[in-house]
C-alpha cells in the first residue's frame, strides 16, 4: 500500500494507541476507539498500519523512544557516578508511575503479558526493546564495576542488567495490583542495591 | 440468584476459564468460548457467576489453590533447610513453566497487568493472593534467618518475600517475551541468592 503523506495523522494514531493501550490493554481497545480518539476516520487506520498487531509494535517503539529521550541522558551523565545514574534512572521512572497513581503499570510489561503468539510482530519488537534496555543498563554497569574490561559490557553485566529490569517490572506489577508505591520503594532501597553488589559497587 | 446444585458444571467452567485466560488473557476470551470449552450451555454461566469479573476472581483462586496444593508442602518440609525449600519451590514453578514452553507466563501476573479498575473484584482478589503468597514465603524466610524472633515473620521478612516474588514475576515476564528459560535460571542462581543474603543466609 502507498505510504500516506500525513505524518500528523500517524502521530495522532500513535498517541491515541499509547494512551489507550496503557490504560486498558491491547485486547480491550478497538480500532474504532483509537481512530475516534485520534480524531481521524476509522478507514484511515489501514492506510497507515496493516493490522492492529503491526500498530502495537509501532506504539511500543514510541513508548520506548519516549523513555530513552526523557530519561536516557541520566544514564550517560558524566558528572554523576555510574551507580548513582542507575538509581536516578529508576527514580525517574518511579516518578512517571507516581503521576499515574501507580495504577497503569509499564506499557512494555503490560503488553508483554497480554500479547500472544498471534501477535508475532509486536512480541518480537518487545523482545528487541527489552534487549535494548538491557544493553543500556549494562553499559552503565560496565562503567560502574571495578573490572579490567575498560567499561565494556560483558555477558555478566548484561545478565545483571536484565535482572535489574526484571525486578523492576515485577515491582511495577505489584504496585499496579496494590496501587501502591511500596514495591517501588523496596526495589530502590533493597533489590537494586543487592543486585548492584554483584558488580562490587554499593549505592 | 439461587445457588445451582451441580458442582461439576462449576468445576468445568473454572477449568475452562483457567486454561483459556492463561493461554490468551481475560479480554481476548468471551463467555461463549468458556461455556463451549466447558461443554455447558452459554446461558448457564450466569447461574454460577454474576459476571465475567466475578468469574475471573474465582479462576484466580483456583489457580492459586492449585499452586498451594502442589507446591506448598515444599515450603514447610521439615526435612529440608528453609532456604533450600525456597529454592526448591521456585524450581518447581520453573518446571511448571517449562512444560508450557515458557510461553504463557504466570496467570496471576498476566491478569495483574490486564485487569483494570473496571475489574474491581478480580483485582482485589489478586491483591489478596499476592499477600498470601508473600506470607507463605515470609514464614519460610523467618525460619531461615538467624534472628531472635523465633521464626515469626516480621515486616522485614514480608518485604523480602514480596521482593522475591516480584523478581520472580519479572523473570517469568521476560521468559514469556523471549520464550526462554534464561530469565528463570538467572533468578534461581543470582537474584534469589542475593535477596536471601538479606536474611543472612546463603543458598
Amino acid at each position: 500500500m502507498p505510504r500516506p503523506a500525513n505524518p500528523l495523522v500517524r502521530e495522532s494514531l500513535l498517541d491515541a494507541g499509547m494512551t489507550l493501550f496503557h490504560a486498558r490493554g491491547f485486547n480491550a481497545v478497538g480500532i474504532k476507539e483509537i481512530t475516534d480518539t485520534a480524531g481521524v476516520p476509522k478507514g484511515s487506520f489501514y492506510s497507515y498500519y496493516s493490522s492492529k498487531n503491526v500498530f502495537a509494535a509501532a506504539v511500543l517503539d514510541r513508548f520506548w523512544t519516549g523513555i530513552v529521550r526523557h530519561h536516557g541522558p541520566i544514564l550517560t551523565d558524566p558528572s554523576t557516578p555510574p551507580v548513582r545514574r542507575l538509581v536516578a534512572f529508576f527514580e525517574a521512572l518511579t516518578r512517571d508511575n507516581a503521576e499515574r497513581g501507580f495504577a497503569l503499570g509499564c506499557l512494555l510489561g503490560n503488553l508483554a503479558l497480554e500479547l500472544s503468539d498471534d501477535n508475532g510482530e509486536a512480541r518480537l519488537r518487545l523482545a528487541n526493546i527489552m534487549e535494548q534496555w538491557s544493553d543500556l543498563i549494562a553499559a552503565c554497569l560496565a562503567q560502574a564495576g571495578n573490572t579490567a574490561d575498560d567499561g565494556v559490557a560483558t555477558t555478566e553485566t548484561t545478565d545483571l542488567a536484565s535482572m535489574i529490569i526484571e525486578s523492576w517490572e515485577g515491582a511495577v506489577m505489584r504496585g499496579r495490583v496494590d496501587q501502591s508505591r511500596a514495591p517501588y520503594d523496596r526495589f530502590l532501597t533493597v533489590s537494586l542495591p543487592r543486585l548492584l553488589d554483584a558488580v562490587g559497587v554499593s549505592v
